[in-house]
């Protein structure tokens, strides 16, 4: 079946023209592009007025962190005009191992939007965690053989790269030998240690913060990708890098973007639109968004209105503003005046979707479990900072006749991290400054990057009936007052994802979040985004894991007691 | 061993700039750009004043055209700068097929000069043709597995790729599934014709003799080859494609460029010249010259002066005038002062050898050989139009009693193509005008594209002399006068290269063509370059084969009587 759409101007990523073209699709592909006429095609769509624009393409993100499946997250980006996104499954990688990978590999198998992967690179990220899985060269190398891996993602580990550690370049080795790329992820490096890492084969960075840290970085032969998500927000810093010659090695990315800004705010068109707001050119925007991300990941015929190319393609009726109006996939039309056609969901093999929606082993919790044994009136203290994700510590006198040391008046509260992938019992507990909850307490498994059960509460019932919410339910998030539970978000799969629509999951959330509110946590202080985080121990200074605090910067256990 | 390349200005190709730097250099690969110091090298060189400049990389280029063996014009090319070439050994593989292909790998391995090669698209170039052997998809998959294949070559068959030809398609769907890319040969194919040529695979083309030629094949997402070899001078009409945004999507390419034009004017250094003199960006052609060729043809890490990258370096003493100093390859000092170190020529399989030297089978001529049967007095004749590869058909009256039909006062000189490849006796004779001989007889071994040999005389009896000079030193070309020979140009290798320097077969090409004058054949007419396109059936209107005339728009032999 062939069709025609007439009397549209085409965005020209390779000439960054617009061009009064008529575009013949076929069989998946563009098959000409020029006067073209009715006779020639079956059906016939007539866009006068509009702009036919390729189908962006997300260089870098974690589909765990929008909490839905690859499924529903193709229903919730396409409307935004994503026709291509590459995925790191770190999060669910480090929950679910080698099954996490194979997970997203089926759940997004044939689905209308191009899913394509990158290994993560570091299972678990640092030798303190414990996670679900490790991941070894040797375990990842057999993904290349899957035509949509396109190669090894985010190599946080630089210090590993920089010091020559065999594991890290066996990995890196593996994906130079199969011709694929390596994400890179150092934030701040710079000059002879930037050198070595980018010789050693790191092509991408996506943690630039600074004009002058992506031109280096381009200078230097790697790609920028520019990042605009929820937490993490680069646009407006990096806005002069959408000019020449440095939009030419440029791509755009999300990164971590949770449902609610999706659903509210879009995708990659969020970033186009902001950056033409911005005064920057359109087309290089959207060649930015398209071609050079196939470029860069080595797509081939992708990422272009062209002869041959994959016909990705959107029908914008207004290019300034990117809106967005229908969307080809492979051709066929899946967003028709920007309502969604049916999409057919991958079928996954039953065991591994059981193995990803049971990657809870932990028992129930008890109040006594989340018990301090007081050995000193001295302990060190997470303080979190607002809206970082940095934490300091805080030597706090503690008064452990009184709640076992929860006090409320100076906001020190318990955090508990509980292993919950492979029973074995640890926990870490401590005291946490700066969360603000007067009463109750919240929990959740999405806990960076192992993912373990955290919980912060306000006494030790709460806290272990909140944990046991989350528990029961096999993951998300909850929040607990005197026993009862107010609200939760049920994330069974892997414990980081719902299987619901980006709506349902915004949904949720915001009721959870006006839960926690209530409990007396303020919107400023992002509770669970910073909940989220305080188990991730490569932001110093002080973070807590299922052995106890950790002092980053030292990268080893530290006492409670001082 | 490190080296450091001190005080010099970078010629970065990523960001269009010139950068103050500092490069330093480890086991063939660039592992520094920045504030490296002395200490840190075991080898400093002081190239202050001096420019750090990627190697060049001919995108598109045919070794046999050089008429030397892969390993001399390493030399040739090593000192004006190309660290790289992608060569399509088509003349070779008409004659030797497999076998042409292996030499020219084994040939070429392990040289300072980096050799890639695209397979062969089509041999022979038409149905028509007896070349030395023929080459299906079948043939050619095998060579995939080289790491130095890169693709298919030139697909001139654009008839056959717009027709859905079976064969054709296949040779097109092997490349894209190895990944690999197509190069097209399609002058002057525009609107719907080009889509379909485009959609079918081929990314780029060498043959754009206009500027609007060349944006609608980049618009329609193409890769531009600008060629300026020795007949094909393309780069004036296409110098505005050397701007924004056009650059971005072009490559430099030689295609045929003959020994002396190498080794007086020079490869790539000289169409950077030209396009710097004729006004345009150094930083743009420099990067059209290393980079975009590495970028299209997916060598990894290869065409830039950054870390990571093949240490493939000029240090340019001129930037305009691209003086080339000294040559990095690999990160060994090849070329010094502009003089070549000694090169390591590759050691070729000795059976291999002996095939591709030993391409001649045909047995001695005689004079009687060439008589042609007076059958009707009104024939075809070879009208050679100056300047141009073009012929018409001239109906002329024959004078059979005059030297059976030639006539030196009208220009009309025997011709013959006789098949040498498999001994099958085959002769194609005829009368050509236009040549201009007054005595003696010119024969070749260059003969496009099928090589078989090609003689021109004003007598049978010198016509057997000169083919037999030719056979018996086993390819090449030659004049004699009288019985006599004057010149000859030995090219033993497949009847196409010699063993020697550009230098030397410069020299005695010079002295061939001095006695061709000397026969009456004048400069301007190019008897030599002419006579290797009269058996070219490709190019109207009126050729000649070993079976005798060929009407080339009909595709199909002609009688020589009317």
């Amino acid at each position: 079946m062939k069709r025609l759409l007439k009397n549209g101007t085409v965005v020209n990523v390779f000439s960054d023209t617009l061009d009064r073209e008529n575009v013949l699709i076929e069989d998946g592909r563009i098959i000409g592009v020029g006067a073209y006429t009715d006779d020639e095609a079956d059906v016939v769509e007539d866009v006068t007025g509009k702009y036919i624009c390729p189908g962006f393409i997300d260089g870098h993100m974690h589909i765990e962190s929008t909490m839905m499946t690859p499924a529903e997250l193709a229903k919730a980006v396409l409307i935004h005009g994503t026709t291509g996104i590459v995925a790191d499954p770190h999060e669910i990688a480090n929950v679910c191992g080698k099954n996490g990978i194979e997970y997203m590999l089926e759940a997004s198998e044939g689905l209308p939007l191009s899913v394509y992967f990158m290994l993560p690179s570091c299972v678990p990220s640092t030798p303190l965690d414990e996670a679900g899985a490790e991941l070894s060269a040797d375990d990842l190398r057999g993904f290349y053989e899957n035509g949509r891996i396109l190669g090894l993602a985010e190599m946080m580990n630089y210090v590993g790269v920089v010091n020559d550690d065999r594991e890290v370049l066996a990995k890196i080795d593996d994906a130079v030998k199969e011709g694929r790329v390596i994400d890179g992820h150092a934030p701040l490096l710079t000059g002879k240690d930037l050198d070595k890492y980018v010789t050693a084969g790191i092509q991408s960075d996506h943690e630039c913060s600074s004009f002058e840290e992506g031109c280096e970085r381009i200078r230097k032969g790697q790609w920028v990708m520019v990042r605009q998500g929820t937490a993490a927000r680069n646009l407006d810093d990096l806005i002069d890098l959408f000019d020449e010659p440095w939009n030419r090695r440029c791509l755009l990315v999300t990164d971590d973007k949770h449902p609610a800004d999706i659903f509210h705010d879009g995708h990659i068109d969020a970033i186009v639109r902001r950056a033409v707001a911005k005064g920057k050119s359109p087309c290089a925007a959207i060649r930015m968004a398209s071609i050079q991300a196939a470029g860069y990941f080595g797509l081939k015929r992708t990422g272009a209105v062209a002869p041959g190319y994959r016909a990705d393609i959107l029908i914008l009726s207004d290019l300034d503003k990117v809106e967005v109006e229908d969307v080809y996939a492979r051709g066929e039309k899946v967003v028709s005046q920007g309502c969604l056609t049916s999409i057919k969901t991958p079928s996954v093999d039953s065991s591994l979707y059981d193995a990803v929606r049971n990657s809870f082993n932990v028992r129930l919790q008890e109040a006594a479990d989340f018990f301090i044994q007081p050995e000193s009136d001295r302990c060190r203290v997470i303080r979190c900072i607002r809206r970082q994700l940095l934490t300091e510590e805080w030597i706090a006198e503690i008064d452990w006749n009184r709640d076992n040391g929860i006090d409320l008046e100076r906001d020190i509260l318990k955090i508990a991290v509980i292993e919950r992938h492979n029973n074995t019992g640890h926990r870490g507990l401590g005291f946490i400054n700066g969360i603000g909850l007067k009463k109750g307490a919240i929990a959740s498994s999405i806990s960076h990057d192992s993912h373990n059960l955290i919980v912060i509460g306000t006494s030790d019932e709460d806290m272990a009936a909140v944990a046991n919410a989350v528990i029961e339910q096999g993951g998300g998030c909850a929040a607990v007052c005197d026993g009862k539970v107010l609200a939760r978000v049920s994330l069974p799969i892997g414990g980081l994802m719902a299987d619901t629509p980006a709506e349902e999951i915004s949904r949720e959330h915001h009721e959870l979040m006006e839960s926690i509110y209530s409990l007396g946590a303020s919107e400023e202080v992002a509770p669970l985004m910073t909940m989220a985080f305080v188990s991730l121990t490569v932001i110093p200074f002080l973070k807590i894991n299922t052995f106890g605090l950790v002092d980053v910067e030292k990268q080893e256990q530290i006492s409670l007691y001082v």
